[in-house]
């Protein structure tokens, strides 16, 4: 595990707890943030050890979303043709969302825990996490809108997934700020802790409890409810039929099945 | 701008307000509307004038929904072999549904204002809408069971990307009455209001604040959106990549990101 | 209708009633009951005056979810290469899930009355029935976490369609019991009753409801929602347009239309 | 059936035979020839007594392709932000591609007859027919590559589903010409014929034998293969059921079968 | 292996031999056909010593199509309602293509030998299998039209993947009558022999060569080529990924390597 | 550019010419080979002055295939339990498929001329080019059927939509070598060469041809073109009217325009 200069990244008890760390900056997301959040995720990818990922940020707030020197800075490689103007951007913009896409494809689940601001970016970010959880201060906000573009980086192509449609585009259009509760009741969020203290607690203790399980079972799982937002039914049955027809020949189920009847705690090989 | 039959239709401060005007026939759908509906959508799209749409009803109801007349009208024209009537009806359907595509496929958002009945076609029009806001005093009710025939223009297929799968059949096997609030809790309407006027000032003080933005942002947000309904996530970045190499050399992103430094209320063109 | 010994099956009032029917074993799916449900449903597929289907347990609980014992026999019929197993498992699993898929893919409504135990394969189950209603009492687990596998006969496919993804991946990962108020809350049921009894015959009233509409309009309604769970607006606009072709052609919509006309309740053929 | 500026159009023993006529200008396509093929190809498909189409160019050559004058009149409308530019030209786009998309939904077949030049838009529009059949003279191009521009009305879309993946590339990356036998080896064209007089005697008495075929399975067969472009084969087997639901119904099963006992020709009505 | 009405079945040398025996019938489809084709293709699925199939028709011809005593048998069973008509209509027709689904669904591969006449129903049947060879005299019609219908077990759905685009739409447009050549010219067949018994001889040349390779290496190949058909190539990607991470673990990489060093015929297991 | 273990790469005239360099191993593909071509085509991708690639090898044969030790090597990763080694192992063909994919995604039309041995993992990597040219000489094998497994970097995902099904099976089902006319006849190759220097020299040829072209138009044409074999006609014309929108607003238009006129060689930028 190296060092970095956006994050903080500990793994302990089979968690990884990757932590924006830029408080001063309200953790936006300046040019090692997207660089370094792919080699952190290929890093957990990679590290069996690692059952589970915790997201956070540093200090107040989660993050304010993309730092707006990135954006001035792609704007002076820009030259005079258009076309190759789109070329070059559209290429930047895939880059983005690689970073992105890197905790999206993470085969391990993640969950954020979010207070204070999340803004902009950091709900393309939080869109690719599996569970999102908040302090009673956590403010939204699709803020894209109010810098003239339509967000690209994940937020109108995840979140249709997981909040409805007719309240996104609420959001979406006019970029209000929403608090927490709201995010609960419209399913953005799954629980709502009263400050970032009992957050942090709070979503360390449901990592804890999916550490516990089965490393085989838990990705085949979250392989499964990935697959299912693009897929067909049928798909998604075969899919998982050939998934199975290797995994249901792990020790797995033999370690769990003992502890079931023994009324002990399973104990998996990572 | 012209004449209507079936509605009234104006256009002030960037915002389309197109009311159903039939209120003697409890703004039922005529002929003349599923016309007249397709004419007006396609004029709002191409005025850039118009960047966000208020469909609203004259008088205490929204909608009853198709006039009863217009069917019987269509059973007139069937002859006697099933495969000829099939070829007709089928044409006749996708006639229908066509004038409610104008209302989806339409690039500005369409923000649907709804007070005293929904019912049948009813659903089916605001289903094509962006978003649902409601009277205290909105009754909706999926029709068409009760006719003896499966909703065919909008209602069965856009509903499940709205509401939940479980209690939207249902209200579909059953045709059962529900109101505001319940609308409000299946993610069916954003908000309820207390009554007919303070539903329409309130749906247009939503609409001045998406009109206010960039317009080329939020036709673009509706894009993505939209899209999504359809789409797999990694086509859906793709898309949205491929869109802003284009969009983001618009003139917009300056004015709003000046804006946003001075603190000043951003100018956008049409 | 022949004598089963995993169910009990009536017809009544174009009403099934399927019940499961071990309640010593806590109506623990065995090796009949993976087999009698695909031929009970096919009967009830062939058989136009079953118009609607409610499915219970019999007893405390609903369903504890798969016997143990099977999941043994299977083991016991592996061999030594890796790659044959796999051909094994793959076949069995899809053998499984043919038996929800009977459920899934019945063309008439199926509603779900749910009290007591609702765990692992009993949740693959219910994902399989239009619609879900529970006791007070009712205790929900997405169980197969525990086992060390990821469930392969349907949670994992079909709840995503009837959940929201955030809550869904937390429950699927920890396994953790969840109760009534909180199913309905996440829109998995539709309503709670205070007990066991009120529930079946609210579940009965619901189901007479849908049983007195048309049943040529009820099969293509559930037809339709059922197909746009997997397939485009616009294909599903063009689908109901090809199905009403014919559709619309049924006596069904004149003895409607009389109904309707004179007040009376309408008397549909099966 | 009016007169047209940039096509003849003529309609005998149940064909359409539309044929651009404007042989001075190589029958290059200007804003006319855009604009009528929409109106020509919406009638025959309202006109029950057209069930075939027959697609050919007066004078020496099938087509040229678009006329240039045309897009200079494009680039004159653009102004100077390139996000309200971009947004111009994707709705002229669209607009050309609806007039091909005209041909391409005709519910009747489509046959185009092909002598001399077939360049750039010419080969967008033959992609857009049923089958292609060619005389000896005959010259193709996929011309845009030499404009600087990805063809955009049909050729890139449309092509992959006729010739190879490997020789469309070449012939699209270098826009070489090719002649009507290498037409035929790719399965670009069905059939040579030795000069333009023999071209559209063959292809006429195609067309006489498939308009003495019953219009209802004619119709029904171009659908199926069509949808097949686009649609997995279980979703095609799904179709084709509900779509013969109604249209084995027709008397027209009677009719063929009536004549194939006796040995006579059937008569179908239109 | 039990007797069958409608075919004679063999399984010798690992390749089961289907051959269609209504001689006398020119081996038209009955209803003993359409049951008893399912039946033994689910037992060439289930019986692991079957690797490889050949299906080919006793007498002068392969198949005449369907027996059409079968189709005024359906027509006997039709009511007075349009709707309930089409609703059996649809159910029959789901049947006859569960039919053939069985030999598409079938894991080993199928070899089709085909003489003399292979018409309409005939058509549809060969399009399930994975490859198709034919003796100089074998004569081809896709015949439904001449029925006044659009063909609705597979023809129309499969052969679009087999056959370019063109050239299909002609033959089903005009039910032409073509040979043996022409069917290899456009890739109806692989390779045309000069009689019935040298194309016998043939085919079970190829079925040999393909019964020695490894049954898992074959089944799988299958598997991902029919997967082809109808998803994505990312898909298809991930899928053979997934299943071989459990077919990689077979002995039969161990058998066909030490062979292959050893310079000698492997010796797999069923 | 960088030394190569595996390959000799030369950028000369906008071409990239890209060489496997192991001809004493008949340049079969090692570890080097595996990691080296993601680089060389990342680099080319983002090289603009690279505007198409020749793909070859060096000596007498194109490719053996895979390297058989590195499967050996693979091997000698796996531990005891049968879940975890499915884990690694589908994580391994991952990675190794990535390494076509970067060749298949590549922005630059990629031609590969094939002499002698293409083989297994060979035809996996022309299958992920452009096009294919061939010399008299070559000897084309599916030769992963003989390894006792199924292709799993490609063959069978992308050479169904180059050549037909019912050959692809025969050949991916027996293994059995097929020559460059065969190869040409089914669509495999575009065109076959008397020899390896002929081939050479006509490969050349057609990249210079393409080379000469606006890249803009090129890449673009490309992007359409790739973008179909997965995705459907509609979606592909409203994606190319999404690109042309900002592509039209290019300057390569006018050169292309303006060379046209003056009927010079237009010059475009990299």
């Amino acid at each position: 595990m190296s060092q970095y200069q956006a994050f903080s990244v500990e793994l302990a008890d089979n968690i990884a707890h990757v932590q924006i760390n830029r408080p001063e900056k309200i953790n936006s997301m300046n040019a090692a943030f997207w660089s370094e959040i792919i080699e952190i995720f290929q890093w957990i990818d990679d590290t069996d050890e690692a059952r589970v990922v915790v997201l956070s940020g540093a200090g107040k707030h989660f993050s304010s979303g993309i730092d707006l020197m990135m954006l001035a800075g792609v704007a002076n490689e820009m030259g005079k043709d258009v076309g190759r103007n789109a070329r070059l951007l559209r290429r930047k913009i895939l880059q983005l969302q690689a970073s992105f896409n890197a905790v999206d494809n993470c085969r391990k689940p993640v969950l954020a825990a979010i207070q204070g601001y999340c803004l902009g970016g950091a709900i393309d970010l939080i869109a690719a996490c599996d569970m999102r959880y908040a302090a009673e201060d956590a403010q939204f906000s699709i803020k894209e809108i109010d810098i003239g573009m339509a967000a690209d980086v994940g937020t109108l192509q995840r979140l249709p997934r997981i909040i409805g449609d007719g309240m996104l585009r609420e959001l979406a259009y006019t970029g209000r700020t929403f608090g927490a509760d709201e995010a609960r009741s419209i399913g953005l969020v799954n629980r709502v802790y009263s400050d970032a203290a009992g957050l942090l607690d709070g979503v360390m203790g449901i990592a804890r409890e999916i550490a516990a399980k089965s490393p085989i079972a838990v990705t085949g799982t979250k392989e499964m409810i990935s697959y299912m937002r693009d897929h067909r039914i049928d798909d998604g049955l075969e899919y998982v039929a050939t998934w199975n027809a290797a995994m249901l020949q792990s020790t797995d189920l033999r370690v769990a099945m003992a502890a079931h009847m023994s009324k002990q705690k399973p104990e998996f090989l990572d």
